[in-house]
């Protein structure tokens, strides 16, 4: 039997095939993700897998159903996997947030789902980190978050020949828009024409353009232009101050898809390889009070960073670190009559915060070794008899002898 | 909006309302759950939160379903959430075992999901920490897996005052139910009136008893009797071993209810209060044959442990350590001149793994300080001018003044 197409199994290393996940991997990177956001005073939250199906039409409209998860369940009532966090989150924000001190700095680690047509190796869920800023409108906040997530990709050892932050305003294409004269009523449309830019032939784009008013030469020469508003010469200076100038740079060519941003967006790129999209963000300042029915009114903004690309990213540039069982001790079994006192061994290292393993098993003692071996632990220890301990440090080699109840602490260093 | 009903969202300390989840709580519990796990030799694996419904009525027959959070997909495939983890683990490990040594040694922390009539309060998911041994018939295995939970519960810093792990055995059962000429058709039906013999009047227990040939003086003997099997006393002798003798006893009573036990079984309860179950668990050596279609047999064993009843448990017994945000560093900014040089500063602490705070606008120097002590800051770090830094524990109240280029040293004691 097979799992569902389209997820993921994730097997601790050594993982079985090639094409498998490995356990150890998404831990070391949902370890750096916690590790970095908490450094930068962000709190981690977490909210339930399946939301109400009007928790996501509210915000994207009818036509996002067609990419959810989304089902009846036995109450008949609409509800759908999450694909994204955010609609969570400014549900949670929108009740609670006269508990918290404004701003509130959040993160997250959700799985998240959608329900594409099934394409070969296509996954239907990823990992996502969603880190968000809620109650704060200045731009330092902009720029507190894009900060983050640069830090994120340089703990994971990312340098900036690797990735580069692409910064764009929804506000200036706004101005833009306006200023050539555009119809409120095609804002949606120009805006998905911009953001198909890159991967459209330019004709096509060009015709869809010409269709609401907007000439393509137009369009390029703002995107050529790549002169900074005030709001974004705040965050690149803000950025600048903190020594991380040469992660950023201003492209308009960045609008992102959906429709709810309200200023300033960015997307963190490959520079290597395929020029992905490793990450994206920007302002919401609308969302929590149309997910709170107006109850709520809270600028918020935020940045999504998927754990497969990510995975596939470091895996090209050699960045995984050697993943894989360790143990501090391996407690061999030489004489079965010392079994019983082997087993107290044990629980002392292990109660001693000691990685420990020992043969279930009456086993030959070169088997146990080859073991040890394998487990690359760091200690051989071997009762000699009920009172006295043989201990080999297999790194070095060194070995000495000391009472049992010495042994413990002769292993902490 | 809310959530929906049984669905929990988890906020981060200080927890809005009495009754809210505390994500830093479900934190504490889920890296101590890793960290013994760990410690004990066991791997973290995990799978896709919803499999194909034939997977969990492979194993449970078909009234397992309405209990069930399932539905059919968008491709009209049976589906559900996940209900429990060994169909998963049974599944992973048919596919691969071969990959690694045995006995494999995997834990994993799922969100597991039932579909319950909805009652007040009543969750319809929870956190679990499931913890298996595959590939080991022997006994010592079975004592493996047991004194993990134990050390698992201490390491919560739950003590022998605070409860007892409950050993039984279905092959025990098995011998009574035999020698007492009980029908193979019936065994289902008996293991299940058993199970409810705690909490279900013995006047009806013992009718049903009657109707399958049984009297329940005959079984209360045997309950009583109390008598260690060989299976039994050694797992016991292992445990005792250890050291950990007095968190164990015989109890007949408990059988536990899912139909694919083949051995030792045991469950921990909290002694005080309301003896609940915190974990249980034995052993099932047909599942993976039977999950795998007959390719893979492999013995099996494991326990589960949820966050709800845990979660509880702690609070009543005071056993929250503390939790909530705190600081390494609060830099204040005295003189808005100096903030990008304070940005800087912010870089530099961070970078050398400080977790760091300051006012993203322009703030009064006392609403600063009070912001500081908030956020538990042991240092509040204040630029003097663009070379010099002023340092104060918030603690011991030390202060010194040092060049800006050491003071991510100065505050590494």
């Amino acid at each position: 039997m097979k799992g569902l197409p389209g997820f993921r199994d994730f097997y601790p290393e050594p993982i079985p095939t090639a094409d498998s996940w490995s356990m150890d991997l998404r831990r070391y990177i949902f370890d750096t993700w916690r590790g970095t956001a908490e450094r930068y005073g962000f709190r981690e939250y977490d909210g339930p897998p399946i939301e109400e199906l009007g928790l996501y039409t509210k915000k994207s409209g009818d036509e996002i159903v067609g990419q959810l998860y989304n089902f009846n369940d036995k109450g008949d009532r609409g509800v759908s996997l999450r694909p994204e966090m955010t609609p969570t989150l400014a549900r949670m924000a929108a009740s609670h947030s006269r508990n918290y001190k404004k701003p509130i700095k959040w993160f997250s680690i959700p799985q998240l789902f959608r329900y594409e047509r099934q394409q070969k190796g296509r996954l239907r869920e990823h990992f996502q980190l969603n880190a968000d800023i809620i109650g704060e409108e200045n731009q330092a906040a902009d720029a507190e978050l894009i900060a983050l997530l640069i830090d994120t990709l340089r703990d994971l050892k990312l340098t900036n020949d690797d990735f580069v932050v692409r910064l764009s305003s929804r506000l200036a294409w706004q101005d833009f828009f306006e200023n050539s004269d555009g119809q409120e009523k095609d804002a949606y449309d120009f805006y998905q024409i911009i953001d198909k830019l890159d991967r459209e032939d330019p004709a096509v784009s060009g015709e869809k353009l010409a269709e609401i008013g907007f000439s393509i030469d137009q369009v390029n020469d703002f995107i050529e232009s790549g002169q900074a508003t005030d709001e974004l010469a705040a965050i690149i200076g803000n950025i600048e101050a903190r020594g991380l100038g040469n992660f950023i740079e201003i492209d308009y060519r960045i609008i992102r898809g959906l429709a709810y941003y309200t200023g300033p967006v960015y997307e963190a790129f490959d520079k290597r390889g395929k020029f992905r999209a490793i990450a994206g963000g920007g302002r919401y300042d609308h969302l929590v009070k149309l997910v709170s029915g107006g109850k709520t009114d809270l600028p918020a903004l935020g940045f999504g960073m998927g754990d497969v690309v990510l995975a596939e990213l470091l895996k090209e540039h050699g960045l995984v670190p050697a993943l894989g069982q360790t143990l501090d001790a391996f407690v061999q079994i030489a004489d079965e009559s010392l079994r019983d006192a082997s087993l107290g061994l044990v629980q002392q290292l292990r109660q001693a915060g000691l990685t420990t393993e020992y043969p279930l098993l009456k086993a030959k003692q070169e088997k146990q070794f080859k073991r040890a071996l394998e487990l690359k632990a760091k200690w051989l220890v071997t009762l000699d008899n009920a009172n006295q301990v043989h201990v080999k440090n297999l790194g070095t080699r060194k070995e000495l002898t000391v009472p049992l109840i010495e042994v413990a602490s002769a292993l902490q260093d």
